[in-house]
């Protein structure tokens, strides 16, 4: 039940919500095991001057930003959020965001706090 | 100092708002036992494709998806917790929202990542 | 590598978002010491009745609601963070925003639930 909430470009969510939203899923089904139906995404689309970022942090050379979060039930090892991280960036990359653009930030929480649908 | 955000259709939230933010507000105080007046929501209405979800996951025949995402003070037992969900859903219902429909998610953190108004 | 995310109505983005993003950006590197350029900002600019608050809840006069919710690693003290809030608080208000006005809410996690351009 991990909940992907994407902050992006509008013209890049018009032009790729489609591609981005399969891209996720696979990435999540890939690394995390997770079933194919279990998908929850919020796509919130930001005109100019929403998405603030630097060009150059730490190295990287940022154009645009496309932030991505994820919250989910703490259960996954380091290697397996690398793992899920390398996968995001590596679909993502093949709908055309360049690795570079992406923030991905995990909160986790515990079973508990969840209610989906029915108690 | 419950914060809630909830992501939803456009047209949902244009015509129910305020039903939803009374609905949300009584589930707090009845599970939660807040204040009345300790009050902190945002919506976050959506357009079509925003929202994205699989209309069968996990046996619950979802027709569209309601977010409410609560950060809150690691303080309530499951118990607590499964009686807001409980009472969010009940006061959504008679709104006219479906139980099906809701996604609820908490994420906790502790008195001093707080400001709200005064140090 | 903190993530702010900064919910506000819309004509106050409008007229002051440049001058936010530089107030919170000056906050952090005050308060947290992190580098000038580690920078990730998204603004979210809601219309009427989107923000919602109580205008007297625990005995302070709000009269419009600015949300900042903070998401970074877990490594600050209690005083640092409440430096880093009051740093926010007096900067916004040299942009024209009430102390009163202002909610902020952080979120820990780790090092590891971080991408943020490379591997």
């Amino acid at each position: 039940m991990p909940l992907i909430q994407i902050d992006l470009d509008r013209e890049l969510f018009e032009s790729l919500g489609d591609q981005l939203s399969a891209a996720v899923q696979k990435a999540q089904i890939d690394a995390l095991d997770i079933q194919a139906d279990d998908l929850f995404q919020v796509f919130t689309p930001h005109g100019p001057g929403e998405l603030r970022f630097d060009p150059g942090y730490n190295g990287v050379d940022r154009q645009r930003l496309l932030l991505l979060r994820i919250t989910m039930v703490h259960m996954y090892s380091v290697a397996t959020k690398q793992r899920l991280y390398r996968s995001i960036v590596e679909r993502f990359g093949e709908a055309g965001v360049r690795a570079e653009d992406i923030l991905i930030s995990v909160v986790e929480n515990g079973y508990e706090d969840w209610y989906a649908g029915r108690l």
